[in-house]
């Protein structure tokens, strides 16, 4: 099936095309549409959309291929300035690369999906096809490489850590066991330990992965995998170090959805978020009086999350506020305290647009202060040692955070339900497919 | 703790100083060594190492900090032809940043690692500081940028599919059980399903990730948990449009390796690959007849694997070699066969250096080939319904291969086991740190 000449075209190149030269596209049937004289195909490749004409005399026995069928096509580029780029083709010569394709779950030609979530996410092989679809994919992967881009720019080290744990890294909760021939494993709930030990070795490391939490809960905000933005890095004076380094990686995502996914960003009409120079601060003590909340409420509920990302909206013209200071009761026990009240943490949530989506902060770095703060929570220091043994042979301060990429985008695309921006999603109900 | 002037110079921009300015490092003591009228602090930072010089009337009571502990320096640029970079400090004002650090399981400072395996990976954590080790992740971090690289240019999509999965990929063995929500899931062997599924809907697609394999044999090359870097995309004539790819591909990786990880390169004495412009290419059926193998052996033994490499070097001065045409019962169902000979498929495996490194081929792309491939298998095609629905929609004609991160960097750095460049390895015995 060697294609002779000519060799592909994208849909995109085709405005490139000279007229009445020879063209190959390649592509599924996007849409299919018979008129008395005339009949159209549109071919969906990876780059977009071209139309094919067809006149009644060039259509064979068979007909023309329904749509999704993959096909050939070889026919002349020819002006019209009403077909996409500006070039369509005609005269084409059709070879259908598979069978003719069965009726797709969905009507993945219309503008709009107007399916239901289940519905998406029960054929999502073949919704995600759908433009429109595809387009916030577009925008997770854009995500990612500014993500990388940024931190490699500031002398990260990419680290790839072990998903199989001898012990749960969070708490107890919420982990999956895993039968690890014979002994009993756990899947990470994050790669927090390792990339903390990793600073010690490189250290500004980040990893991008999948982390896992056995969330009992179906909410349209959590999922049972999910994949995790790690940063991690060494000499920081407190939080704020992180939290400037978080800016700049979000304005570097930012900028890659601009630069690498533009047509996605519009076709989703998607409003690109608005993050000032210096991210505003907000202590959790002061936040809790801002929301109404009693003083010695332990955490931010979601309508809390809200009504602050409302506020910083209205304040500083920010889709993003950092509320810092989170007591150091519902903190993990690696948390740096706040060095002047230590009721308080040297660690902060992101808030993006309404929504809890980064957890960052210092980390303790003494070896000291972490058998005695284990030791004040009752856990047994023991029990860590591997983790320990980094800090008793020398750790820089530091500090990082980790970003959901289904957060992120989620809120990017304003999704009501994390699922719609997750390939394949899990969850309490789910595990295809 | 906020460093007052002048801000931190890392070891590597030392050599800009200008003698006699003041300047601030940061970071591990590498080595102290101490003579009668002066000693030496070696400072280790992630850019590199840096010398300072320390008078014994600046040495105050508590000494000098032992190796490994965190320090902040602020003294003198110097310029002393013997120093790393022509430069260093001296009149040093030494902080601990830290608690003085226990003495390292290993000495870090000696240029050659001479402890075992075993005690390299109880230690990774603090192990992985020396600098000839973390110069092999350096080597591996460099192939990840360099793989991404090279498919971001030539129009791929970067996906992240779930590792959770509700049936075992490649075959019913060597799967992690896992308990999801009281149900049974497995751990994902790859990623293929899911990367066919998509190249539906991106054409294109990579992604990075862990696989999980149960292996229960305790070899120097198999590892329970490792890195792979999946490739799938459309619109091939056959696997040998695979095979350029991942020419590609392994070139961009290397020419990655050579630009930004050059002094790992250097300090390893690594020879890197010779990838002519095309990979030579020989039959299974051939290869079994040059190693003296009988002809109905139906796969290569890694002796089989070495005596192939050694030939290609000699041959053709190649560190590849490409096996085509492993025959179809050996391979799995969606394998698509040889057009011309069905006993034999249009895969390949990758040898580089001896080693087996890469599996890849053409797939099959028509719903009706599955359906007689699995059932000529035994196997029900209902039990494939959600992968297989993808192929009743429509799916171009693909193919696509999978590297083991950790087997490119061991047979590059020619590591005796893989465990050695793999931050923490996993296998039947070993599930820490």
């Amino acid at each position: 099936m060697k294609p002779p000449v000519p060799s592909r075209t994208l849909a995109a190149e085709l405005t490139h095309a000279e007229p009445g030269t020879e063209v190959r596209l390649q592509g599924h049937v996007h849409r299919r549409r018979e008129l008395a004289t005339v009949s159209f195909l549109i071919i969906r490749d990876r780059s977009g959309l071209a139309q094919v004409v067809v006149r009644a005399d060039e259509i064979g026995d068979d007909g023309l291929p329904p749509e999704e069928t993959v096909v050939d096509i070889v026919g002349i580029a020819t002006a019209n300035a009403h077909a996409p780029g500006g070039i369509e083709v005609v005269s084409p010569v059709v070879t259908l690369l598979t069978e003719p394709a069965a009726t797709p779950p969905v009507e993945l030609w219309r503008p709009a999906l107007t399916a239901g979530l289940p519905t998406l996410l029960d054929n999502a092989p073949v919704t995600w096809r759908h433009p429109a679809q595809r387009a916030k994919w577009q925008i997770a992967s854009a995500s990612l490489q500014g993500f990388r881009a940024t931190l490699d720019a500031a002398g990260f080290t990419e680290i790839q850590t072990p998903k199989l744990v001898a012990s749960a890294t969070e708490s107890g909760a919420n982990v999956f066991p895993v039968d690890y021939f014979g002994r009993q494993a756990f899947l990470a709930q994050s790669p927090q330990f390792y990339k903390q030990q990793l600073v010690g070795v490189f250290e500004r490391v980040y990893e991008v992965g999948p982390v896992f939490r056995a969330e009992p809960h179906d909410t349209v905000r959590h999922l049972a995998e999910y994949v995790s933005l790690d940063v991690e890095f060494g000499f920081i004076s407190d939080h704020h170090d992180v939290l400037r380094m978080l800016r700049t990686v979000l304005t570097g995502m930012t900028d890659a959805i601009a630069m690498q996914a533009g047509e996605a960003v519009e076709l989703l009409q998607l409003r690109l978020p608005s993050i000032p120079d210096e991210i505003p601060v907000i202590h959790f003590s002061e936040a809790l009086t801002r929301v109404g909340a009693p003083a010695d409420e332990p955490d931010l509920a979601p309508e809390h999350e809200r009504i602050l990302g409302d506020w910083a909206l209205r304040e500083f013209g920010s889709d993003v506020l950092a509320v810092e200071g989170y007591p150091m009761r519902k903190r993990p026990f690696y948390t740096h305290p706040q060095p002047d009240d230590t009721r308080w943490s040297n660690s902060f949530d992101l808030i993006f647009r309404g929504l809890e989506l980064v957890t960052g902060g210092q980390r303790l770095h003494r070896y000291g202060d972490y058998v005695e703060a284990l030791t004040a929570r009752g856990e047994s220091p023991a029990a860590y040692e591997g983790y320990l043994q980094t800090f008793a042979h020398g750790m820089p301060p530091h500090g990082g955070f980790a970003i959901g990429l289904e957060r992120w985008v989620g809120r990017l695309i304003e999704a009501p339900n994390i699922r719609e921006v997750t390939l394949f999603p899990r969850d309490v109900h789910r595990l295809t497919p």
